[in-house]
């Protein structure tokens, strides 16, 4: 393609990759959607453009304007002479191997490794990106190319090191609202004398992420790697937020680029985002909560443990030593969504075990305990109790309310303190008899509806669960800090119905 | 998330979604990789803006700069008040049905037009509209939904109506260098007395479309639709470019986002895009060009077949009488590869058919002859016979004559007076013995790195072909306008080594 001559006007632009010409160019008619390559007469070095526009009455015909990073870089000043030159489109050096994958070619751990590379340093285009998204999406990656993508992935970004240290870990793959057993779990691990520097993330989907709930009891969750292993020194215990730390960069690309605007979250993907981070934090013993149930992401407990056996080889080619608790996510956890509701009745289930709802202290409790046994803490099959009597006994409430502090929360808990949103609304049963069915996604949508994360006092409260209930009697209780938004959440419940109640016609044909 | 209030500006600026705000804006921050909603404060009105760019010494603090038409639909002018919102990631409302797609639910008529409105009216973002292509190669639309894709494409652009006249037509699915069959089809056809206006295209991976070697002949390609049927009134037959005619423009958008980058073009995509462009063409008669070997599209006639079959049924529901030439394309038609080259060779087997290459005479009249048969004017198995002697009688070529000044070329026929690049070079055969295969990828790229197809003078010619040659005897010869390019693509030739000789030595291990 034709090169063409223009002389350079240096202007503050951003963002700096922009290149203005005058509103009649035809340059930008013929560059739209494409790259610009500039190069200087002088010295013949180049930059690449990503933008052009037009603009009437700021450069003359024959003029580029260009940002002072860009004339910079170029060694040119206002006037000198530029050519400019149209180019075709240029893929990322390591798409080769995204289009061999989905013809079925197996890819190697260097391949692999040039795909990460280009996505880090912004060299894959984000058509690109979704190409590798869609292919895993329908042509999962083997046990051998996961392992080499979460190692990949890991090698990429920050890796702090506990040295000798053995480090636990709990995760939840997530699709269930409510939960918020890591409040509970990290305690009960940290208080038993093992090292838990739990990294956990804001919500993309849900109603409130781990930190998010952290925040809304007040607590800091961006922390430096040297701030982590120096509190973890003294507590055991930490819950913080992952993304400030640069863990897995590529993994938080994919996420904001294509996984949640696409709404996709391929199997193998899931898998080495998970194991990637914990590389990255040098975990040693994972405990996995795989939720499994109608509206999670696993339908049935056929596939969950499917999942749980390929998680379980991939960590241990990694390094880790992983089990996985199936667990029932067919309903939320606890009667609470929303962070503020949450950290209120995470901190209520550590203060007063025995008055807490079962689906959040007894799972907790569980997974705990796996993670008590794999330590040798506790005896085959003695990890459950080992792990009540943490909770029971208030030594998980002290070392939360140690951990609270040390992450610049208040001094002491109290549920009380934490604020809810302050408009609220109840809903009533609709007939008497049992609550049979709680649709997750249309609950979690109404909390979101509330404002919920962002708005942290938001969220829904289930005063009855799976329950007896008489007509009338309120059953969920909804709030926001915003009367607009209250509305909003009232009238998308009613169009979606989350609760299914036996005594309920169905349908009328 | 909150409004903040701005005062407008208008320019003469393009893309006009762009807005433009003062250098320390904090808004540009806020709205990187983010739509803006602005909304009139008088009216509220509202629009969507999908770049954002930083300006200094052009606006003031607090002022947005938008564009003309943008400030018309919100019926807004200089310094008006409106309110700018940063919006989150919103996908295009039809996206649900790719989703719902990629988990193997068929879409209904309702479901494709929606998502092709969404591409036309840029409403779908480039990851979206990946995810429709990777869904496509990954699980082929049935021949319903091919067949409502190609009615929502046609529909969502121009269609030429060429009133009661039965519009024929002869189509290529690619894949083979030096297909230019399409000159010699259409003055056949319309020799013939019968309505053949072809649209075609300019290369994207080939080293030249048909429209880029009848730019070489000296032809203008881009008409508008009345012109098309004013000439064609005369003519009969016409080749344009149909890239000027805004038919099927989601198809053109698709392609050039989407699958040319990524290099992927789905089977169902292919047989909607052909279509698509055929109803928009008003086309009754197809004869479609089936490529067929190694380096082709198809790699089995098995494939080939079943693409045929399939073809024409989805043609039959959409009211065209289809028939597909299963040809052979594991070599290059003729020997000349590159515009010029290929316009010389076109006119010469018009001119001399008898002393042409057998594989662009015999190809031509075979397809010629189906057409002939579809309309009647030939028996059954009597088209290839006419289509011969129209060929060889030189009504043919007196018929292109008619067409090539009818769009704007010389007046007389003369293929010495085409302009072949002025720097050559030749290649010679290693060794004596037969030349028994031709890679048509790798004579591809070496004729593109030779500059084909914007230098129309760049290609490749093969002076011996699947023949027996002695050892030292030149067998092809590279064309080019730029002696660095010709030494590229004699660089890429001793790469690529794109001829296999019989006697040759294949590996030493």
């Amino acid at each position: 393609m034709s090169t063409m001559t223009y002389n350079v006007r240096v202007f503050d632009i951003m963002p700096e990759n922009t290149a203005i010409v005058h509103f009649t160019e035809q340059l930008y008619a013929l560059a739209k959607n494409r790259k610009l390559k500039i190069e200087s007469h002088s010295n013949r070095k180049g930059v690449y453009i990503e933008h052009i526009i037009c603009l009437k009455n700021l450069l003359k015909p024959k003029e580029i304007g260009i940002s002072k990073s860009l004339a910079h870089e170029l060694k040119v000043s206002d006037g000198e002479e530029v050519s400019v030159e149209i180019l075709s489109y240029t893929p990322a050096d390591s798409y080769t191997f995204i289009r061999k994958r989905m013809d079925g070619v197996t890819l190697t751990k260097k391949e692999i490794d040039a795909i990460i590379d280009d996505i880090v340093n912004t060299r894959m285009s984000d058509i690109e990106m979704t190409s590798l998204i869609l292919t895993l999406y329908f042509k999962e990656f083997d046990i051998s190319e996961i392992t080499d993508l979460a190692r990949s992935i890991a090698e990429h970004g920050e890796i702090i090191d506990f040295g000798d240290n053995i480090v636990f870990d709990k995760h939840s793959i997530g699709g269930v609202p409510g939960n918020k057993v890591s409040l509970l779990i990290v305690p009960i691990i940290a208080a038993a004398g093992l090292l838990i520097p739990k990294t956990s993330s804001r919500a993309i989907t849900s109603p409130s992420g781990t930190a998010d709930t952290m925040e809304a009891i007040g607590c800091q969750v961006s922390f430096t790697a040297d701030e982590i292993k120096k509190i973890t020194k003294k507590t055991k215990g930490m819950i913080v937020w992952g993304g400030s730390l640069n863990l897995a960069p590529a993994d938080d690309i994919l996420i904001s680029k294509v996984e949640y605007p696409l709404k996709i979250n391929p199997r193998s993907m899931m898998m080495a985002s998970i194991l990637a981070k914990k590389i990255a934090m040098n975990v040693n013993y994972l405990v996995l909560d795989i939720p499994t149930g109608k509206g999670t992401k696993m339908a049935s407990q056929e596939e969950a443990a499917v999942f749980a056996r390929d998680f379980k080889e991939i960590a241990r080619r990694l390094g880790i030593r992983a089990e996985s608790g199936i667990t029932y996510g067919g309903t939320p956890v606890g009667h609470a969504i929303g962070p503020a509701l949450e950290a209120r009745e995470a901190i209520e289930a550590l203060l007063h075990p025995a008055s807490a709802p079962k689906s959040l202290t007894v799972k907790s409790c569980r997974l705990a305990g796996i993670l008590l046994e794999i330590s040798g803490k506790a005896l085959e099959g003695q990890g459950y109790n080992m792990a009540k009597e943490i909770l029971y006994s208030g030594k998980a409430a002290q070392k939360f309310a140690e951990i609270v502090r040390e992450q610049h929360g208040p001094e002491t808990l109290d549920p009380n303190s934490i604020e809810l949103g302050q408009y609220t609304a109840e809903i009533m049963a609709p007939s008497e008899g049992w609550i049979v069915e709680i649709d997750n996604k249309a609950i979690t949508e109404v909390a979101r509806a509330a404002g919920a994360p962002y708005d942290k006092g938001a969220g829904v409260y289930f005063i009855k669960k799976i329950d007896s209930v008489n007509a009338g009697e309120p059953i969920i209780r909804i709030y926001s800090n915003s009367e607009s938004r209250l509305d909003a959440a009232l009238a998308l419940y009613q169009q979606l119905q989350p609760i299914t109640m036996e005594s309920m016609l169905l349908n009328r044909i």
